[in-house]
């Protein structure tokens, strides 16, 4: 069990192997009014691991369902979901379960966050991406046409009940894509995990749930420590967005299909290293290194993309104030910080540097 | 200035004629870094106010237009506004200033509250019931389908700048609808206010700059004093919805067509004033003396509505938990309470008291 405990919430992270068919007993014991529930969840995600979800719950929670897919975390299925809600009688009470990956789980989050103004929610992550990062910490929101998550909230789950079981489900690239938001905990805050990502690559990625179930719990305790630190994004909390400014562009200058979120913060975590290697805030043997282990996690998938338009879009950043461009850089390994100075330049260079070793990957 | 402090925001409320020449520079003195502006506003309040509006400003503000009307409150409004903004390069910097009445106000502070997970706004109300309830508080939110002010946020603005001598232009019914939530205040928490709403209601409701600056400040000194004791309505905040249980089942029977909201209201403070008479938490003189102040800010509009549809509507009321019907009932004139045992048969008799009300309000 991790604790988060911010300033405007308290709660727990359990994470398991085979937690899923306790979680009616647990959301029981968490909730012993017994409200109203909604689970919402994927065809698919239900297909695989429905009957086990409901196993553990007496009374079973209605079920709304959202296919797969970037292109639905839009407003548009927000209210969908809230007229469904409404027209099952949900009320202030009622409660939210987010039973899916990182995309349904951040808008059934707004979702809970906006209907009547804020009604309670739990997440049950099924994906390493959604366990390791982002049903941790209260961000949700929807894309607009004009950029990912750039309407949201933020609010903050009941509990987090992460079943690392379900992740021998996952297709492989998935996997791989969702452990380098691990990579990047390790990198900016826990050396220890880092070792430990590095030295036991080969168990975590052949899916030892043991191993993974570490990896996934120490990413955690990073992310918890951060968010406890700075809720709402206004210094610490921005280090979680390592290697996230140029994969927030390469995603955009890709149309968000040639790559997993985690491969394009891995490309960006790249790009980021050769930046700090460049201001001498890492040695060249901790870059080469951290490059090694972001590769262990790969393949990453090649890509088509422009410099100047891939910099053109960093300046689009949602971390960006008033005209000046944030980046998170390494500062050796366990520790990052955030600078506002990095010019077109030297971005450039970097994103140049960055699409050299594109071509490095593919032959690799 | 009324000043609103709440656990989780501290700002001042400035009431005065002719405010609206000074705002450029009260919001220039109170965002001395000039961020990116945008104001939210309609065509027509534009066309009347907006070069009064810009004229203290030294760099304009973008300009977003909403026309009137509740079927434009809606998730898809906030998600066209939302884009125009990303468009024009808003950050989390920028302000957004809601220069409208409670419609557009609710639904720019909702989109304020989202925007980029939250950026700051102001409201600068132009009807006197966005003047004296609505631009106060931080509720925030559009329509549903099922239902009024389903999905929102509690968001409150940086600060209120009503300028009362914009009322001048508002339509008498807008006033008059408008001034019944004062009257509520006054039956709720202030006496004295309810007083001088009696005996000065010709000034009033001739638009006496000075009496309807009076009355506003008293009903948003209320509203305030509410507030801060109970920011997301757990407890005392219910007490400001006298009336809005029926007047919320009247306007949903009625389709949001027959009467303005605070007609609305005023039919449903009748309502709940007879079940607190029969219940002898007011006496009949009392209970005709706010009668009788109710109907003086009306005429009230007559309407269509079946009896047991308005009882069936109450059981929808946002403010039900797990299925009791909340209730807020006059005692006395200046105090008012929340009850949870208001049986249907109760309510009907109270729906059908009003009812009858109706008829004599037509011939009166």
């Amino acid at each position: 069990m991790i604790p988060v405990r911010t300033a405007s919430a308290s709660y727990d992270v359990e994470i398991a192997p085979g937690l899923l068919k306790e979680l009616g007993g647990r959301v029981a014991a968490l909730l012993p009014a017994g409200p109203r529930m909604f689970v919402v969840t994927s065809p698919e995600i239900w297909a695989l691991h429905g009957a086990e979800f409901l196993s553990g719950f007496a009374v079973a929670p209605t079920v709304l369902t959202v296919p797969p897919g970037e292109q639905h975390k839009r407003l548009a299925t927000v209210e969908r979901l809230a007229e469904e809600m409404a027209e099952a009688g949900a009320d202030r009470d009622s409660v939210l379960i987010a039973f899916s990956g990182g995309v349904l789980g951040d808008m059934t989050g707004f979702l809970a966050a906006g209907y009547m103004r804020g009604i309670r929610y739990i997440q049950v992550p099924t994906t390493a991406l959604a366990q390791i990062d982002s049903a941790i910490g209260g961000k949700t929101g929807v894309n607009l046409a004009a950029g990912k998550n750039l309407f949201g909230a933020f609010h903050h789950p009941l509990a987090v009940y992460a079943d690392t079981a379900v992740l021998a489900t996952l297709p492989d690239a998935e996997l791989r894509a969702g452990l380098q938001e691990a990579v990047k905990a390790g990198i900016i805050r826990d050396r220890a995990l880092f070792d430990y990502m590095d030295e036991l690559s080969e168990s975590v990625l052949a899916g030892d749930v043991a191993a993974l179930t570490h990896v996934i719990a120490e990413s955690v305790r990073v992310k918890a420590k951060v968010v406890a630190a700075d809720e709402k994004e206004s210094g610490e909390r921005m280090l979680l967005n390592l290697g996230h400014t140029l994969g927030h562009a390469i995603e955009a200058a890709t149309k968000y299909k040639a790559l997993l979120h985690g491969e394009a913060v891995a490309w960006g975590m790249l790009a980021a290293i050769g930046i700090a290697e460049r201001r001498a805030l890492v040695t060249s043997d901790e870059a080469q290194r951290m490059g090694r282990v972001i590769r262990a996690y790969g393949p990453l998938k090649n890509f088509s993309a422009n410099v100047a338009d891939l910099v053109a879009l960093t300046a689009k950043d949602k971390k960006n104030r008033s005209g000046s461009r944030s980046f998170v850089l390494p500062v050796g390994i366990g520790d990052a910080t955030v600078v506002r100075d990095v010019s077109v330049a030297e971005l450039t260079g970097a994103a140049e540097a960055m699409m050299e070793l594109r071509g490095e990957q593919v032959l690799a």
